[in-house]
């Protein structure tokens, strides 16, 4: 079945705010059966928004709209759809009630007249409740069409989305129970991978896609049956394939993030981490860190952007006045010297060229990984693309994964 | 004028490739005289995609599209242009010589025949080669519209747009000069700073916009005349009253970036900074580090997540014990302590609570940055929306922010 998105507000338009949930939105549609043919961001014009929201109707069957649903005057959402459907938008009491108890609960305290706009709906919507604000959505079934706005903000729309809108989408399309599973692996080229799961293409009921992602290569597979037990069992079947052909180089499934899954590894080993960082100057603490309880294993480490830090954190001046800064023998050394320095199991070493410009020989984008670890020490020679960006956020996905790969196979 | 842009691929409707491309266009419209009414997202299918080339084509006076400029088969956008304009592709001898010389001197000799679909082109267009890659550009200005197609990847796209498709727009849209600043300001309310530019918003040939970002809140001035001169000097009379009202709180203009602002005062005094990070856990040197030529004044520092850490760079235990690890005197420690322990005329110390949760009786979102440099140490404490990757990366900007009004008033 058709969905089509329309996002609302002149902020997207003039590009002040970027529209991240019709990417969002989008990944999540074949999950509930629908297939996204258009988005369209239009701005606060009540013409416009008419217009595109009648031809939404006509031609797709489920249409979703984002944003649009404050309490001021240039929220049109409600007014546009109304036009639309002809229908006249009166005040709902049970909603002004709702509205009118969010304000006392957060203490605003007589709730401000324009929020009524809120409360508002128009006969052939219902009402949803939002948990994180106070837009509530309307959704609309109707001449065999659905129709349903969410709000704006990331926070409120995933929650609305997650909670409220998907499951009434899965309850209504019918014989379309559909869902997927991502495989991350890493190590292999897309080619390679698309090769090894190839032959998985015929498998009845299933669909797989091989994506280039910055943190290696992504297999999906989405498998489509009549019931939900149906589709269990062929997802099961496939995972099971695609595990005998790439098991070894899968290093997450799903929403996995490098540093999710370096995290329960340490967890389980109850090991601590330390770093000490080169290129990267900071990005890979700040990316271990990024998970809630990073505490519980990582201590900290250093930041080494200078020669004189790296020796000050413990690596030999040594090993750098022989091999440079930037080599296998530093990167090592760096991995070693944090665990040493800091007390900890593990320890990874990052050294290299960031870019955008060669530093003597050595290429921009050559970056050397060192991985320390009860079990030994590895290191990993990489030439990214020599974009300093890409180079440093390659070097902190690669870091992680060599370190959840070595705490794997110890 | 009316600007409608259509982004092309079927990946941007399945969420696997976000479109950053329609919002960074969107930005620059008004640059050139153009008002963005729409966007459209649409997938590789030749119908849908010539049906809203030919809606675009009726409802606006410029049409631009992005993407599907691909050699593939699915690579649809000039099919879709010509099927609505009915007009016949054939091939263009000098666009097929460019492309074979850009694949020889890339040593990929010969080029794949697919390849030549890139050198079609129909009678109402010319072409713009590409320096970036091999997808040329359509310009067409038939029936009083322009329609100009732009390649998908967004170094291609930015670079196709800046040096080709602005100039000639600009040339193009009569009597309509538009130029632009951006002020970036810290330490005031949106409120506040609304009320301060309240009085210029009569300015005539003038508009003002206030907007609350990330790292403070922004003014943009766009003055609109006949010339260029004309519209040079009024945003120069703009400029001067902006900066009287907000001159203490102006911390940068337009591309401005914190990291770049801080690093050219630090190379102007000839200082070098290290870092002492808590919660931001290396954030703030991998801000200090995506910044080219950053290891001109930067040297690095620790990331000291746990209080052992803070010790071993050099806070004294004593502060800790008395007043806590996430504290106003343990940040001035730390800020104090990058400089002893590193050797550095500047330090910067982050300590807080990124969250979810509390930490005892200090409320997640509660940061304090100490900053030392040859003209003293201060210190401040933010409370910060408690979501954690928000209090992170505001503590950053915060951060930087900080060290350079303090370097910019010494």
């Amino acid at each position: 079945m058709k969905a089509e998105i329309i996002a609302v507000g002149t902020e997207l338009l003039m590009g002040e705010t970027q529209d991240t949930n019709s990417s969002w939105i989008g990944s999540r549609l074949p999950e509930v059966g629908l297939e996204l043919h258009w988005v369209t961001i239009v701005g606060d014009n009540i013409d416009e928004l008419t217009d595109i929201l009648a031809r939404a109707w006509e031609r797709s069957d489920v249409v979703l709209t984002m944003g649009g649903l404050g309490p001021t005057m240039d929220d049109l959402t409600r007014d546009g759809i109304a036009g639309m459907l002809k229908e006249t938008i009166t005040t709902d009491p049970g909603l002004k009630a709702w509205l009118e108890d969010s304000f006392a609960r957060r203490n605003m305290n007589p709730m401000p007249q324009q929020n009524l706009r809120q409360a508002g709906i128009i006969p052939s919507a219902s009402s949803i409740h939002n948990s994180l604000g106070t837009a509530p959505s309307w959704w609309i079934e109707r001449d065999g069409k659905i129709l349903a706005t969410m709000p704006g903000p990331p926070r409120e729309l995933t929650n609305m989305w997650s909670t409220e809108i998907a499951p009434r989408l899965k309850e209504r399309i019918p014989g379309n129970v559909i869902m997927s599973r991502m495989f991350k692996t890493i190590g292999l080229s897309e080619a390679a991978v698309d090769e090894m799961v190839g032959e998985l293409y015929q498998m009845p009921g299933m669909d797989f896609g091989v994506y280039a992602k910055p943190d290696g290569i992504y297999v999906r597979a989405i498998a489509k049956a009549q019931t939900e037990a149906e589709v269990l069992s062929t997802l099961q079947a496939a995972e099971t394939k695609i595990r005998a052909a790439l098991d070894e180089y899968i290093w997450g499934t799903d929403e996995d993030l490098p540093a999710v899954v370096v995290g329960q590894l340490l967890r389980e080993r109850g090991y601590k981490l330390a770093v000490l960082e080169s290129c990267t100057g900071g990005m890979l603490g700040g990316a271990i860190t990024d998970i809630e309880g990073s505490s519980d294993y990582f201590v900290g480490g250093a930041i080494t952007y200078s020669s004189d830090l790296k020796v000050q954190a413990g690596v030999p001046a040594a090993t750098i006045d022989d091999f440079g800064a930037v080599s296998e023998e530093t990167a090592i050394a760096m991995a070693e010297a944090a665990r040493r320095t800091y007390g900890t199991e593990c320890g990874i070493g990052v050294t290299g060229v960031a870019g955008p410009d060669d530093q003597g020989d050595i290429k921009a984008g050559t970056v050397f990984i060192g991985v320390s670890h009860p079990g030994g020490t590895s290191v990993k020679e990489h030439r990214f693309p020599s974009r300093r960006p890409l180079v440093r956020n390659r070097a902190v996905t690669a870091a992680l994964l060599q370190l959840a790969s070595a705490l794997r196979s110890h």
